[in-house]
């Protein structure tokens, strides 16, 4: 079987299982705790990241950027990345804004300092850090809202791999209840008719050890 | 005539225009100093980042993850993304690797400790970062080392954008001094093969006003 070895909370991750499940691709999930640097798993990414897509025919695939290429050229069936070159410009633009500018920005002044460096042990969250982190998530809001008011998807007129880069931050940002979503009605809007589609659930259903999400995180009429 | 509005040192920048002298695209460069925040640049992306390419029928690409892809499907003669689904997996796996690890851990420490910091008047280099940088670029040496000694080019046996992404990070750090090119053989070889390509000139002619590189910057037998 197919396996994406991944870490639940992680964006990058969660917008792969949300590619593959929105194609309808059959995957088996695999955590992967990088901090223990597995041989066998760095032989497969050197860089020691997640998610990694292992193929049923051998072939690796690591770091989402590759993976979420690849899904369209190898499945091409529904089309994640846009048909035209504009469009496909537009997802791309969108796709490198949330996982670049918003992750740099807001997740990892959250995420990062809240979660993942307790995770690892390394200390306490940089209350500097936290606040950049929320100051600029109120523009990352209104820049979500400005597009879902503007358009039937966050590229345009299709369901893109911009919609699932957006939610996979913002997923794991509602698990530890860091999500403001008072702050925009119309990314609320589109954040629900995102939680309502099928291939949410599992980012739904993910649970860690220790760690409860608000009760709203799982459910679509939050 | 076809723009990339670009900045001289940045290695995003330097990856798109190798990408595009190497495929023969004619193209004008134009300065952006982004930290100015012009109004049209920013309709153009409101990341406010570079690069961004304006193509002649008006078609705007922002980001240079959004630019490499649309360069290799509108125009496709000299592919740099590889050929095969693996070929292209490993392509865009050394492009993220570049792009992403060797950035945080090598360019951010360095280029933009030493360089952009002093341009944009934030105060000066800070000196744990920097020695984080020079330890970083050790490892990244060795691994470019070992990729150019197992194979033809950094992705396999074809000259890619693999090759073009680790050059630009590197050719930028080489015009502030900062590349201890005697920490690897088969890369400083690498990079001289790289160095004497045609659509490498552009890149080795930039001059930036009040900061002269060093001899071989441009010098391909360095």
């Amino acid at each position: 079987m197919r396996t994406l070895y991944h870490i639940p909370l992680s964006p990058f991750c969660r917008k792969v299982r949300l590619a593959l499940a929105e194609k309808r691709i059959p995957f088996e999930l695999r955590i992967e705790r990088i901090w223990e640097r597995r041989p066998e798993f760095e032989q497969m990414n050197p860089a020691g990241t997640v998610p990694v897509l292992l193929e049923e025919n051998g072939l690796v695939i690591a770091d989402s950027y590759a993976i979420c290429e690849y899904l369209d050229e190898a499945y091409p069936d529904l089309p994640l990345l846009g048909r035209t070159l504009a469009e496909r410009a537009e997802v791309r633009r969108l796709v490198a804004w949330f996982d670049g500018k918003f992750h740099d920005q807001v997740t990892r002044n959250l995420l990062y300092e809240k979660h993942t460096k307790r995770l690892l042990g390394r200390g306490n969250p940089d209350a500097t850090a936290m606040r950049a982190g929320y100051q600029h998530m109120k523009q990352h809001m209104d820049y979500i809202g400005h597009l879902a008011e503007n358009r039937a998807w966050l590229a345009g007129s299709q369901l893109s791999l911009a919609d699932f880069a957006a939610a996979a931050h913002l997923s794991a940002l509602d698990y530890i209840g860091d999500v403001k979503w008072e702050l925009s009605e119309p990314a609320h809007d589109w954040y629900a008719r995102m939680k309502s589609r099928p291939c949410f659930r599992g980012v739904l259903a993910d649970r860690i050890s220790g760690l409860a999400p608000p009760e709203h995180y799982s459910d679509p009429d939050f």
